[in-house]
């Protein structure tokens, strides 16, 4: 048996727990540990979501759970060098963990909500803790579904048009640029960045919170016509559930449409 | 019990036959029938994945599988057109093999290689089939896990750089319009558009082949350093195989690294 410690970043999905694959499946039955290192308001839903994955897919495996509480981003400053600085204390708190809460030849966890190599940082923080040299680690990366192959799949529609590109993005950045592609999908938008597009009348929009979830809101059509509707019911559905992650394609409308 | 017949249009992951969620292997114990319209070099193998799919996810379940040989794409004329009239035809058949292949209160799938949501045409074309109001016929998109978060996963990066956008495009596009993001995510490039960059000095890039599966190709690194040893490896293995699924992202290097 290796002495080395393994580290799996595991893409568990967006809401659903059957939204995992087998290859996570198996990955997760070869956890030891669990780390645990959420924040903010969709902590105990997001902690909830994996404990509900593992109560499914690995009933019979004991894993013990390694939590730690993590710094809160400096909102003050420049919004990519308060993520680095973030990154970089949660990469302090990570190796503690493993230094501590994980015992050599062991297998530990991150449950990664969604996919692993879309704005998350696990994979950056293990990383650099592996390139450090200052732990015998081995680490791989288990893909997940994503929030917004699941909103496509919800609404029944693609991503992209025939042939043409897509733009992924947030919505600072499509506060700040505007849309860059006639199909531009938004994450991390906290503040309604499509309710303030200059031609709102140029697009549709699909947008979904909580998708594949019980909670799960869907609304799709002409952006001018829904985006009163759309900032109603998210505002109620964070005030109802204390947190929302939502996501949403906008989609220039074609000439022929 | 229902006369509707149902589609279910089912993601299947790009290349290890594991990578299908569970909800993906309980939408493929429901199929009485799985369609098949495939076309060119990888039909034999696209078609061997599905099949080793089933027998490991639906192993008791009789499945009947209707195939029909489909047309190929004009490729004299506009790209996108030519598009557009292979899905037309495509519907056509499609439409046939539902009327003929499927009984009335049965299920029938399509098994989607990768994500549906991503450069695929069977969501475009059961929602026409739908809309016509021929066929008493309910449908639902089940997604998978793409061939670009497998590239990543076992590249053990990121699609994003922190807070950035992603633009995801084709080959065709990436020669047309070049990159228009920091992070570039190419598919379907038949013809190494990454090798004519204007500035190969100022990417990486992360490039695989069969991702996931036994044949898996992986190269990475500076794009000036390693464009020559794509191209041929590329070929090599096209030539070996018959047929080849590659795909890549390309980052513009930043000044701290």
């Amino acid at each position: 048996m290796s002495l080395a410690k393994t580290i799996l970043i595991i893409g568990v999905g967006p809401g659903d727990p059957d939204q995992v694959t087998i290859q996570a499946v198996k990955a997760l039955n070869r956890l030891d540990v669990v780390f645990l290192m959420d924040k903010g308001a969709a902590k105990d839903s997001l902690i909830e979501h994996r404990r509900e994955v593992l109560r499914r897919h690995a009933p019979d495996r004991a894993i013990r759970f390694v939590e730690a509480p993590i710094p809160e981003r400096d909102r003050t400053g420049d919004y990519e060098a308060g993520v680095r600085d973030l990154n970089a204390r949660k990469g302090d708190v990570f190796e503690r963990m493993i230094a501590e809460g994980l015992k050599d030849g062991e297998c530990g966890g991150v449950l990664v909500w969604g996919d692993p190599a879309l704005y998350d940082s696990t994979v950056r923080i293990v990383e650099e803790i592996a390139a450090s040299g200052r732990h015998d680690l081995e680490w791989e990366v288990i893909p997940g579904i994503s929030s917004i192959q699941t909103l496509a799949a919800r609404h029944r529609t693609t991503l992209n048009r025939i042939g043409r590109s897509i733009e992924v993005t947030t919505g600072r950045r499509l506060r700040e640029a505007g849309p860059r592609a006639d199909s531009v999908v938004v994450m991390l938008d906290a503040e309604n960045a499509f309710a303030g597009l200059d031609d709102p009348e140029a697009y549709e929009i699909y947008w979904g919170a909580y998708v594949g979830a019980p909670e799960e809101i869907l609304i799709a059509g002409p952006l001018a016509e829904v985006t009163n509707e759309i900032v109603r019911r998210r505002a109620a559905a964070r005030e109802a559930n204390g947190w929302i992650m939502d996501s949403y394609i906008l989609r220039r409308r074609e000439p022929d449409e």
